[in-house]
């Protein structure tokens, strides 16, 4: 790693915490009225169901112990998971200089082999404020089996571990729950705290109002999106088809767009809701380039979500039928098409048959390692492309339709995980890690750190800490109901999409494009500490 | 268009310009030494051909006649263009409040269809600093054949233009030569003034340091590249294929390889140099993954620029003798590949036969307007990871490669042609643009406004500005020699290209990433006026 200017200018920021966190040592835990638990989930946490949330108050200054902690990265990375641990850091020596910081190594699976560094400040120096998750780096194992359990708590005892924080999504803290619960029924006196990232969006509820990386990430993809509307607007030559990362919900379409205002976005949700077929999103497509193209624009941007087609039902039951058919049985395309027309229902064939041939290949020829059609490695933005085409030259013989269409599609996703953090998600990371060290202190175990107020001031956040129980329901998986925490879907009945929905019809037809700009780490407050619009629409 | 909050705060900046240029009213056109032009450019200018290089001085205050110009947007978008228009309009209305700026819309072919707007104070004060060329759109249509220039002499005439300024690259400024040429045979009193526009920055020599466009986005670029090279760090999982824009010349792969060091750099001059086949190229990235495997490293990221295959010379070889071959004749794909295999070289037929199948697919039925293989729409970053992967198998079999390849292909394009430009390309733009408006006062034709010393600050800056004829050269284009203006390669013993020669080994196989973040309008200076690798290390 070779610092650039602007890394260097970052690792000089401190970041805002509210004025009573300036006195670590000073700061309570206090728990507060309990919060309802899924029946089922209960039984499936004897030791832990029945916890109450917690705040922080300001109270007497008092005496620390020294602690030992390990802390790990858990799944894709998100812009201030860095922050997490260097505040974590901070907060466990402020307490006790004595205390230490053991960071496991690739996710996970470091704490399965016990693959650590012990963290030091002068490491940590080199990685406030900075982006991806390389101090540590990530991984997805899942600590699930058994075996996996007994190894973990293996680690944990070899190093005397007072407590451990996981820096992960929905999936990361379900493990994180369960660890908790495993390590109290094992008598290992460990607090298990989770801490909640993903760029996704989709770890949020009442009590916890965004994911840490939601806000730098869109804010990456919004520059983007907002450059290439001001693209295809400039050169009136291209439709832009842009895929934006978010599998399991749409939210950063739904921020991408309310930033940017380009002239469709895809809501996987609404789409689900409204029951449309994938042709029928490809003939909505396809009416608004007609549209536009009697306006002599031949040219705009549609927003994409990468998770796109597991939410349109018609998709989702052909790719069903498919799993069914053992296609491996055959050898050649022509056997696979006529299994293929022999099994599938009449509308599933109907749908399959119109797919573009490429599209219709993958889905014969392509099959994930249980057997399945790997929906999630589509590449949608091509597959709409390639639709819609179709549908532009039907209507094109019908006379219906009489621009010219230059597609181009586009992906973002990756430039977006491992940004230089915005500094709200620096300030909020550096408040969850503070958080995550006094609640080890306080010996609560099972519990997501988290903030309130968060569109509000710094200075009005409010930390609190949430049973991790508390946000979980049953859901199957691999054919079995398990208790797992919930992913929040775009609310559409919520202010982000109702806004959405109030304006899409002028983004559609005008030019309203906007152009957010590339983050800005100085000057006027407006600027540099403006949240995303999906949090202050939900939340002030 | 709706304003952003950055947006906004940028209309609000005031680009620098060298001291001098705060009195316009008292700037002088100043003739200088002559520069050589080439024999036979001579004989295709005999209007043009002797003019020599302008620098400007500051001399007494004199007054300025009302002018009437025209202004152009020519060919790709790059960040800055706005402020070219808007202060050619701020000169122009300083030296004379009656003056008119009138813009054509969408390119070259707005001047042959008389299709313009005019400009005024409250339309511009939107653009200024802002990206796009949206404030006109542009076009790619030149001005070439005898009723084109006889169509643009009429709109001049129609519109009594004292000047007509071209913001273009090399082909848009070569265009603006004949222009030059052509109103002066034909008595049309109009200057024609070319800006050099690009953001390839292939529009450069010994007199023209760089074109606007190439700071801002690079820096875009950069800011992608830099996260990308710490995902692949964070999440030690993927090999990022990352094509650039750049099809002529591979500078701004070369600039974002110095801002961000990257595993591997394709550089498009030194392999049409080194003579090397599109398969050693395959070879050698894929060495360098095995030994990356052999270090336990299964990531990486590696750079292409867009044109890449047209620097190869076996590939150019086989698009030859591919676009000789009559596949048109040819119904099924069998035929086709029977008649390749009759009519190839056995060498060309031999890269074709190893390719992926894919693209030998897309060589045998893509063919563009004039019967050719599209070379320029082969998706290189793709046509490189199956042949990597074609390798890496090969290598498995006989035991050489240990790793595991989960390859991801990006392109960074469209996203940085558009953005904010940085305060480098602002300044530049601005300094251009009044340059433009004093070369029509001082009737001067067949010059592009040009800047020296764009490497210090902006206080030693020094506009001046060159014949256009002197950067041209003959080369062939649709079988005949003509004139134009030369296009400037990397230079393979220029600063910039041995800076990076000196560190790439180290960047193989140390991850040595760098992270140059977003543009930053606002904070230190260092940050903000920052200047790219490639400029500073050829001029300063």
């Amino acid at each position: 790693m070779v610092q650039s200017d602007l890394s260097k200018q970052r690792l000089e920021f401190v970041p805002n915490i509210p004025k009573d966190w300036e006195h670590l040592d000073r700061i309570e835990v206090v728990e507060q009225e309990a919060i309802s638990v899924d029946e089922d989930v209960r039984f499936s946490f004897p030791q832990t169901f029945s916890q109450k949330p917690l705040r922080f108050s300001l109270g007497e200054k008092k005496e620390h112990d020294r602690l030992r902690v390990g802390v790990v990265f858990s799944g894709g990375q998100a812009p201030g998971g860095h922050n997490v641990v260097v505040a974590l850091f901070e907060a466990l020596k402020k307490l006790h200089p004595k205390s230490e910081l053991l960071g496991f190594l690739n996710g996970p699976k470091g704490i399965l082999a016990d693959d650590f560094k012990v963290l030091d400040s002068a490491l940590l120096a080199k990685y406030a404020n900075q982006g991806g998750f390389d101090l540590l780096g990530s991984g997805r194992t899942k600590i699930e089996t058994k075996e996996q359990f007994a190894k973990a708590k293996e680690t944990i005892l070899k190093h005397r571990l007072n407590g451990l924080v996981i820096i992960g999504g929905d999936d990361s803290n379900t493990n994180a729950a369960f660890l908790a619960e495993y390590f109290i029924k094992e008598k290992v006196s460990c607090s298990v705290v989770g801490v909640p990232k993903t760029i996704d969006g989709d770890l949020k509820n009442t009590h916890l109002e965004v994911s840490f990386g939601f806000d730098t990430a869109t804010k990456v993809y919004s520059e983007l999106v907002g450059n290439v509307c001001f693209d295809a607007l400039s050169a009136k030559k291209y439709y832009f088809f842009i895929k934006l990362m978010g599998r399991a919900a749409s939210h950063i379409a739904l921020e991408c767009a309310l930033q940017t205002h380009p002239n469709v976005t895809l809501i996987g949700e609404e789409i689900a809701n409204s029951q449309k077929t994938f042709w029928q999103i490809v003939e909505d497509i396809a009416k608004v380039i007609c549209q536009r193209a009697d306006d002599g624009k031949n040219y705009g941007v549609i927003l994409i979500p990468e998770g796109i087609v597991e939410f349109i039902p018609s998709f989702r039951q052909l790719t069903l039928e498919l799993n069914r058919i053992p296609l491996q049985q055959f050898e050649t395309s022509e056997e696979k098409l006529n299994a293929v027309k022999k099994h599938l229902s009449p509308k599933a064939l109907g749908d399959f048959v119109r797919l573009p041939e490429t599209f219709q290949k993958q889905l014969l020829i392509d099959r994930d390692p249980h057997g399945n059609v790997p929906v999630s490695k589509i590449e949608s933005e091509r597959l709409f492309i390639e639709a819609v085409k179709k549908e532009l030259n039907y209507l094109k013989h019908q006379g219906r339709y009489r621009g010219v269409f230059k597609p181009q599609p586009l992906f973002f996703g990756y430039e977006g995980r491992c940004s230089l953090p915005s500094n709200f998600d620096c300030a909020y990371c550096r408040l969850l890690g503070l958080e995550a060290a006094l609640l080890i202190h306080a010996k609560k175990t099972g519990y997501l750190a988290s903030v309130a107020n968060l569109s509000q001031p710094v200075e009005r956040w409010q930390a609190h800490a949430i049973p991790i129980v508390s946000l979980m329901h049953f859901e199957e998986r691999k054919g079995k109901k398990v208790p797992v925490v919930k992913k929040a879907h775009v609310d559409l009945q919520g202010a982000p999409f109702h806004k959405f929905e109030k304006h899409r019809e002028q983004w559609m037809l005008s030019d309203a494009y906007r152009y957010p700009g590339p983050i800005q780490f100085f000057g006027p407050d407006g600027l540099t500490n403006a949240v995303s619009e999906t949090l202050r629409l939900e939340r002030s």
